[in-house]
């Protein structure tokens, strides 16, 4: 037990105003890979593809704002509601996949960085605010909290801020199906070192597994094969990742919380990437198996993507913010309760953490 | 001192095979940000060039490369030169600015991670090498040697090869006269834990400039109004970042060496970002002045600008390697030696790290 432990002290979260229903991929010409139509009626497919992910709606940002602008407002919203002085802050950290896409550009921009970005418009003038953008798939929020245990724990950093942001909208392919489960938003938390707590970040752990998972998520030219241009679009070997995901995470979170001592009785809640509603639920069925338990209590994974969608980094943090800020209904944190967070996404990468409130 | 040190046990770097010397831009139209040509012949503004920057010439990827295989390139280097096994590493820390840019496609890809298909390249199978990319201007590759020297001295890490990639010639208007200073590159470094010992990484700082600094090297559209497409190119208000670095990179030299209370007069070498031959120069200059010390020793500053340009995070690991390996006349490492790593770049970011070998 360390002296030191990083403690959650604020969240925030940026819900983009534009909700897109998929009543509105109604119009939409589904494609398959080869550029022929996918089977079926587009209104059939999209009842499908509900069943499946559990998604009804998503969010997109509006056309003037930019995945930084997301990160800034989740960023806002954390230090008004903490009452935190910004410039008190060590690092901010800022993971996304996407970096800013301008509305109808197609094209990534990280220059510079979005946390330098984000620090420019929260106007901290503190130099020694480090900040810098962390690329690690979907788990790349959970890996900057991780990250930032590093720094708070060396005793170089006290107060670490920690965003997830993207607008997948801006690098969907209208004729992918899979274009329906993206989504836009940003969420935030910020840590602090707090010496000799109960309280904190308790273990954590990480893997990338390379190989033949490597390019399971990667960018790509759309399905319509009259389009001539180099636009490049997010595609997903939806089956294989799936695969993936429900044999690797559960091993991985097990290991994490034996490396703590902990058993998953003693876990109040698991907040886990919000990525497919049907391959989170076998996630956790296998989680508990490993365990030699037949299944899961029906509150312990509070799930948002119904409404929100995937929002690749954002969906942990806005789900933390919703729980912490008692928006969730059915779902809360008690102190001393136990709470996992996990992740999966390109790369391909895992991640697991155990924290106590 | 802490029990555990991060200690450079091996170094890479590949350099890019086509060589573009300052005559071959001859024949480009130099512009103004207004769209008017640059006054005087492109001869003399080649000239010009040549005596504030000190480039002759820069290395360039071939066309089928792209900067996660420029990476590859330098890991596999200090791999075998080192006889490392790779299976042994714990993290693979890349820096980067662009991604990865195929030739003519102006589009930065950043899925999944370069990292994350330099540890496929490498053929890496265990999960446990965490892989992610860093964004943090051209201090990047120094800040993720800082990230190491965090997870080594934490005990959860034993090696991390940490590498920075750049194609720049990607992402350069060939209108614009600041496309003389990019160059393609990469180069890797390998730290490793060791207990109680005096080599190692001894400090390390890190500044994030924001506010009206951020935007100084940011993407925007070619010189030439003729364009009327979205194609983004790396734009440099040069000036501006001139004094910036003047001004703050002694200043933090100084507060880093200060913290590990070293004198600049124990310092054998000072690598630094390879920016700009004459800025470079006053940075010295200005350091030494802030200990009222009036010039600095001539080979204390390796240099390596003139043959192979800026190839931004990819500069001073580049350097190292070609130290460390004996291959720069006129420099060497001998044991006990104290040498200072320090960057500025996009952000704006400064670092600067104390390295005894």
């Amino acid at each position: 037990m360390g002296s030191i432990k990083s403690v959650i002290t604020a969240t925030g979260s940026y819900l983009p105003e534009q909700i897109v229903a998929n009543e509105d991929f109604l119009q939409h010409l589904f494609l398959q890979k080869d550029g022929l139509a996918v089977p079926g009626t587009t209104q059939r497919n999209i009842e499908k593809f509900q069943q499946i992910t559990g998604i009804r709606q998503r969010r997109y940002a509006n056309t003037e704002q930019n995945a930084s602008d997301l990160a800034f407002l989740a960023a806002k919203d954390l230090l008004d509601s903490g009452d935190i002085d910004p410039e008190s802050l060590d690092y901010i950290i800022l993971a996304h996949n996407f970096g800013d896409v301008c509305f109808g550009s197609n094209r990534i921009d990280i220059l510079p960085s979005l946390a330098s970005r984000v620090k420019c418009q929260l106007e901290i003038n503190n130099p020694n605010c480090i900040a810098y953008d962390l690329v690690f798939g979907c788990p790349g929020w959970l890996q900057g909290l991780i990250q930032a245990d590093y720094y708070i724990r060396s005793g170089d950093a006290r107060r670490c801020l920690i965003i997830g942001t993207e607008t997948l909208s801006r690098v969907t392919d209208k004729h992918d199906r899979d274009s329906m489960i993206y989504a836009d938003g940003a969420g935030a938390v910020l840590v602090e070192a707090v010496a000799n707590s109960q309280r904190g970040i308790i273990s954590h752990q990480a893997q990338t597994h390379a190989g033949a998972y490597t390019m399971l998520l990667s960018m790509n030219k759309s399905y319509n094969t009259a389009d001539t241009n180099k636009d490049a679009f997010i595609k997903m070997n939806g089956r294989a990742l799936y695969e993936f995901a429900i044999s690797n995470v559960p091993q991985l979170v097990r290991q994490m919380l034996d490396k703590a001592g902990v058993h998953i009785t003693e876990i109040k809640k698991v907040l886990i990437h919000q990525a497919n509603e049907k391959m989170d639920q076998v996630i956790m069925e296998r989680l508990f198996k490993l365990y030699g338990i037949g299944s899961f209590p029906a509150d312990i994974m509070p799930m948002i993507i119904q409404s929100l969608g995937n929002s690749s980094v954002a969906t942990i943090p806005t789900l933390l913010d919703q729980i912490y800020k008692n928006k969730l209904a059915h779902h809360s944190f008690e102190a001393g309760d136990k709470i996992v967070f996990t992740s999966v996404g390109a790369g391909m990468n895992i991640n697991a953490l155990l924290y106590q409130f």
